[in-house]
């Protein structure tokens, strides 16, 4: 059977595994005060091109992006997303645990359209009840978006232009950022995003780590930021885990290299079911693609292969999602490519 | 100046007062457990006829809903409502502060379909990762609606069934229930809404006292909601000014008779306006009417009146509001229609 | 049966009442921005000399602690208080429910000493281990204490040039503020109050309100006040009620001389019980005191008079409370010395 | 230099490190419900003695600690502990943060004692007042506890007692359970404290895992613990990471063995300071050792090996903290003997 169920399904790539292994008898301090963090925030700074940035790693997505967004808002405060958005639907209120409101507002294709939330906050504030309302005090979006499309360069400065003018944060929740870094025709960079935003975070969870996120800031932006981990129970004993993954990552342009190997492999998947004839439900330039298929067709491919089915069309057929991730091998689309 | 901003422009209605002044020098223990308090209590339970129902009372209507929410709710269920619910919009987050999802769908006329709230329920369970995802506890509507709108007994009574089918409470927010209950044509009655929901509240604020609302809910729905109240800031030392002024709204009929006073004063204003042309924005059949302005009529009667405006219409024009109650004078309503 | 349970037995004070009735039909535009409140703010910043100060006004005392707390602490901060504080015993975790935590250190007789706070907050940041700590961000006092005792000028300036040195907010909590005040040889007054503190509030549902507090702030120490109020479920619909009645209480020093009429009476209650040989729990100088009983005299007083008991000396004799306050007849105090 | 600070300096134990690469390049689902989790689960069970208890897997203790805690209180309840408790002291106020109060008592060499519980929660309600407090729900011990003792089955029996007896719960914080497990006296095994409380949780952290918790708990004592894990951030998406490693540490007796080792060099360096004439801050049979040093000794020992110090003794000595743990070399023990 061939898997293509989603993006977390090996363990981690074997030279962040050599790297455990090569480090793992050695002692350390505990909560990411190690030399092997320290140095894999050095490299992350470089990479970004930010050499003052904060650096914090995390465990993963969900309590990455709670805890971003408690140290942030205050009490009164929401945060704007794309109604598709993954703090609005896929993690069971860890936003509104924390006590903000996620104000969803109709994205395209995942996507926040700049106009659209500088219209949301403008409105915001010419309704004479505002004070009773929740105030936007951060945009979230996710890049690539949870439908695997890609904002431009020309889009990420747009949002970020309104969110300096209504003076609240840009934070970009990058669990797949690697897969966006590295689509075939994107004009975004991680020093484009560094520049765009207040806050994002570079998955490695479904990017070659065992798990881990790499949350970038502008200098001074939290405040105490350990004490806001530890109180949200996301600070690790063991913080050199992290820093040892990705001190390896990047290292070397790991971290771009694999990313691209998935892409290709989407590619490659993406192409195939174009040449057969296939429609797609959105065009994906990254790591998830999502297919249209008959009931019949469905039923015939989860004979040789697993895959999500995220809902129906309008015309009743289901949608598939396709995902490749660092660790896809090019035998196993190949495979399943003759199945199509 | 003649006002029809709200419903809040006043203080009591005089026999309120006068119970107030009459059982000023009185003394009594205190957080609700004095006999004036034990006393409305029970009327309020004949009137409901429901003689094991619990009753609480409280300040206001943002502190009850989030109160009242928090005690009922697991940490990882959200709250069913009406988008234009007034949770939703416009208690500035109170529900989320206390770690919960407002889970908006979108309503018709400021009200909830039960048809919609079961497929959204029944969707809900149906999609493989639930589990991420916040479940729904809880269904929320007002009854009148922010627009003004009644459910009839029917529509309640489906919507019972589906909570009931869900195993979800069913939670009617009451800020102007008494103008529901005086409408002309509804078959709706304290005892139906007793029967349909496991909790709702009798507002006072807007109906006759300084300020209150009683809680009334099934026999054991909550556990120690003294408790809950206290730690949510809602349990009023002087308790008994609650019990005093529901006892006097629970006699001789006063709340449902000044009710209809209101709900008299409404309907000559919308004759009124009806008479002239005017179109409605809304077809509410209680206090508050949602009158379509053009932008020279609404200057010309801002000379004359307050009011809200609430928005646009799709043509531009404006959605004026007005509102009557308790309080409103029949020679305030014909001075104004004079203007039209 | 003559009553020394508590202060708020009562109503309002006859010309609070009065102040109602008579704006009663008033109509003003709602949540506190009428012309009563305005003008009440005005004369509270005039009593405390601080003409720039902000006013907000809540319902209650509970709410008050919960929602300024709320407004000014950082995620990760908590509350220093001393271990009797009202915020730690008697709010069922209000604070908590926040998401702050109380920090109680032991105090005397219900007061926090200067030094002792400089030495937790020095010790904490000693600590090597402070950031996996709750970071001291608010010292807590109530003035009057639980206890009824009071601050001298010198420990209140102690107190506060302790917060200013750690840059901690000083908060007095005053929910029988008035009693403190008219204490015989205190020389606390409401400016040595503002000059002390950040935020102070002055109490009203325990001296001479139907309900109410006033809290005073620095001007610009908190945000957004009225959404974090809204969130809270503390802002009244009928703001104005707040204001007509602190209107009445700052009017003609009725605050004040009401607040005194309670000191003369617990005084002679005092005095009364002294005469008699009874030995005190406590001594303090407010309305409420503490009176050493044995089980006998304790249950033949209670054949006269309510009064709450509130533990066992160690030599297991009951400690009783009788409180006094703005409405105490003095023909009540005499009749019950007869008693003793 | 030898490292005597804390028992998370290292990585895994090399077989679970074996595990994790083995499994590596496996494909399975996500979120724990992965085949080496549910083989993991079924391990634990058995060593347990508890067929039907229900196990979930989670990254760090204190995360674990107030995801359990927020999942079981009603939100009027608090914990109660003993005051050196971990989540009263090193969690930032995590339990706060979830809404709920910390009620720590004074404990004995870090251990609460069953009697004073019990008067704790009697005298609770037994005050008049205490609807207006926090209601224990719950007793929290760690076991060994912070300062590495232990308690007797006998006490362990007489807390569980005393908790089944008010209807609170009993959970054990199991940090550093494997090291208490296998102290040279004890007559508490895992299946006295599955026996014993209604939840605990089994330290991989501290005890050869790279990082994980496995959290036991009496069947259905949760509810849906999946939503609530994933709303506090604890679900990891790689949840196979935890049931490989836990898989390894119940294969083969493999956690005790190696909590085992590190009990012997830690009685080994208690044995060696003890020859010498040093005096102890506590007994401690466990992994931690708590030595008195005066000054002058600290500074020589400073030049050989990392300890953590405690704090002072009354005359003024340094409190010094000694740790072992599954991979402390006995050459290293020895070594730092010499220099006693």
């Amino acid at each position: 059977m061939l898997h293509f169920d989603c993006d977390y399904m090996r363990g981690a790539h074997p030279k962040v595994m050599e790297a455990l292994l090569q480090t793992n008898m050695t002692q350390t301090v505990g909560y990411g005060l190690d030399e092997y963090s320290v140095r894999a925030k050095d490299k992350i700074r470089v990479a970004c091109g930010t050499p003052d940035a904060d650096v914090d790693f995390f465990v993963g997505g969900t309590q990455t992006n709670s805890t971003v967004i408690h140290a942030l808002l205050r009490p009164y405060e929401g945060v704007v997303c794309a109604s598709s958005g993954h703090i609005n639907v896929h993690e069971a209120g860890a936003i509104e645990c924390g006590g903000h409101k996620v104000l969803a507002l109709p994205g395209e294709n995942g996507k926040l359209d700049a106009g659209a939330v500088d219209k949301y906050i403008s409105d915001f504030y010419s309704d004479p009840t505002y004070l009773h309302m929740v105030a936007p005090g951060m945009v979230y979006i996710s890049h690539p978006t949870e439908y695997g499309t890609l904002y431009s360069r020309v889009e990420l400065e747009a949002l970020s232009a309104v969110c300096r003018k209504h003076n609240v944060y840009l934070y970009v929740d990058g669990a797949r950022l690697g897969y966006g870094l590295a689509a075939y025709d994107t004009d975004v960079t991680l020093s484009v995003i560094s520049g765009c935003c207040d806050v994002f975070y570079i998955g490695g969870t479904k990017v070659g780590a065992l798990f881990g996120e790499a949350v970038v800031s502008r200098k001074g932006t939290f405040g105490n930021m350990f004490s806001v981990m530890k109180q949200h129970g996301a600070l690790l004993a063991k913080g050199r885990l992290l820093g040892v993954q990705f001190d390896a990552l990047f290292s070397d342009n790991l971290y771009l290299d694999i990313s691209r190997h998935a892409i290709d492999m989407a590619m490659k998947l993406k192409q195939g079911f174009s040449d057969r004839g296939y429609s797609f439900y959105m065009d994906s330039p990254t790591n998830q693609q999502f297919i249209v298929l008959s009931e019949d067709k469905k039923a015939e491919l989860e004979q040789v292969a697993t895959f999500e089915v995220w809902g129906k069309t309008s015309g009743n057929d289901d949608i598939a999602r396709f995902v490749t991730d660092w660790s896809t091998e090019e035998s196993d689309v190949d495979e399943f490519l003759k199945h199509l």
